[in-house]
């Protein structure tokens, strides 16, 4: 099987080829500079990898792939609008490098143009990917809306939690090796069990980045150590301090929650204290590791060669240690 | 053939089944909600009209009709974002009911909606409606961004803006009448015709429009008479009369143009008087004709019995006439 590196190379070389019209520029310039600000191409690398599971032809599998790729950047570029994110990777986002309504138009003719790279699967083979596609679209738009509304509810549950980043996060992850495992020619059997392999693993990767916004190592954590605290994000870690605090400890909680004016440091560090009497990081890990097992269960049923899967296995190691 | 009244009720009833999740709420109410503030329905029962010229099966016509519907309120629902439009037929828009991020993320799961309702064509038949579709939705998103674009630009040219309003509104006629018509057991020439007789008959229709907005009747119009003309709307009238425009003219018409506060009625009585000095609507009912024709040869070459013929020349006439 090809390295991730070397399906990293395809899907980068394939993006430069990428060809969208000169005309109305306004509406494509968006997508070659949002496409060009690179990222690890994780995506449509994960269906290309998925399809070498199953010895497919990697050639047929690059316009899906790049489907995928530019469905994940035109949620990209509509959460930054609705986020209000100034940057991304460093860069401009696009409703700031332009202006806001050529972020949503052009984000809305991308979502056509990865249905354009999507069509571009076998005749034989479409329907069944346009269906994972429609699901896997529908399950992400989902999610960013529950995501959206538990900022302002204050009664979300752990349950609702990993619903909605399952659905904003993971299925995005199973729809991508779900296609590249039908293209590979996989039995419908085992192509659900890749996409359950990448689901739970996109849970697990999700809940692994919770953990590592409050313990990663400022070095490698690629974001600000801390983020979720300061602005109050219900991750795991907090839903699950919640449910576990009591009165007096809650109340500590909810100070620290409440208080509209405070010091990063001071936050950050109160609320990891309360973390760390409550054990939640250990609590987190469990979780995480639950969901892991899962992603392997399903892995372990794959009828595919064991070299195979150990390939994937390693990668789904090399996933969920990335940066502790 | 089946009546207009007839297939618009079809859809009025299909709209009304139309099912959507009830969670998350803010994602799917606003869906049900633009898609109940009514209106003609003349889209998809123009994409039934079509399959009923080649005695093709109305009801595996609906699927389709109803994605073209879908299609459609989702281009509104974007746009009336992007126009910041507090009102559509009478009722507040999404974003002002809601708020901007639900009117954006719920536009995008509904076009996904719109290809899910796509798919439910026959299977032999998939992949040269989704190919029709994908042409017509990045048509509609060009259009858009060329009359954008066109609002803050000076130098439009006629033939410009012509290639605009066939994007952004005939297209989508074209699309649908095609995919009718491919439903219906078209031979693929008689389905390009019948674009070809959508696709003028909307460019004509457009430019009937902009004529109405100046001499319509204004009991009869359904938007302010004079509408155009307060917002420096580059429409053919006005593109025209700037191109016939003497230097005392081109003087009299900036003067007007320039103008940041003004009584709008004045305003649309003096332009108003400009375009009666240059023969304005007179010059756009020929260029209307021009499309018409093109509409009605397209149709005459269709290989389809006289009478279904006669019955869509019937309905183009109604359009074209519809507020004189």
């Amino acid at each position: 099987m090809k390295t991730l590196q070397e399906l990293q190379s395809i899907i980068t070389k394939s993006v430069e080829k990428l060809y969208f019209p000169n005309e109305p520029a306004q509406l494509y310039e968006p997508i070659t500079y949002i496409m060009g600000l690179g990222g690890k191409r994780m995506r449509p690398a994960l269906l290309l990898m998925a399809c070498d599971l199953f010895n497919g032809d990697l050639e047929a599998a690059i316009p899906p792939a790049l489907a995928i790729e530019v469905f994940h950047n035109f949620t990209l570029m509509h959460d930054d609008i609705m986020d209000n994110a100034p940057l991304r990777r460093g860069k401009a986002t696009v409703h700031s490098k332009w202006n806001q309504n050529v972020g949503i138009l052009s984000g809305d003719v991308m979502l056509v143009e990865a249905y354009k790279l999507i069509m571009r699967v076998p005749e034989n083979l479409l329907a069944t990917t346009l269906s994972v596609f429609n699901q896997t679209a529908v399950g992400v738009c989902e999610g960013q809306q529950f995501d959206m509304d538990f900022e302002t509810r204050t009664n979300v549950t752990i349950e609702e939690y990993l619903n909605m980043i399952r659905l904003k996060t993971a299925v995005l992850l199973g729809g991508a090796l779900k296609i590249g495992a039908l293209l590979g020619g996989a039995k419908n059997g085992d192509a659900d069990k890749l996409y359950s392999f990448g689901e739970n693993l996109g849970i697990a990767f999700q809940l692994q980045d919770d953990i590592l916004d409050v313990y990663g190592d400022p070095d490698k954590f690629g974001k600000q150590v801390g983020g979720d605290i300061i602005s109050n994000k219900k991750t795991f870690l907090l839903l699950k301090a919640t449910e576990l605090a009591d009165m007096t400890i809650q109340k500590e909680l909810n100070y620290w929650l409440q208080l509209s004016e405070f010091d990063s440091v001071e936050k950050v560090s109160a609320i990891t204290r309360i973390y760390n009497q409550l054990g939640i990081r250990t609590q987190a890990e469990i979780k995480m590791q639950e969901f892991a097992d899962k992603a392997f269960n399903a892995l372990d049923k794959i009828d595919t060669p064991e070299a195979n899967k150990q390939y994937l296995r390693n990668f789904a190691d090399g996933l969920l240690v990335r940066e502790h």
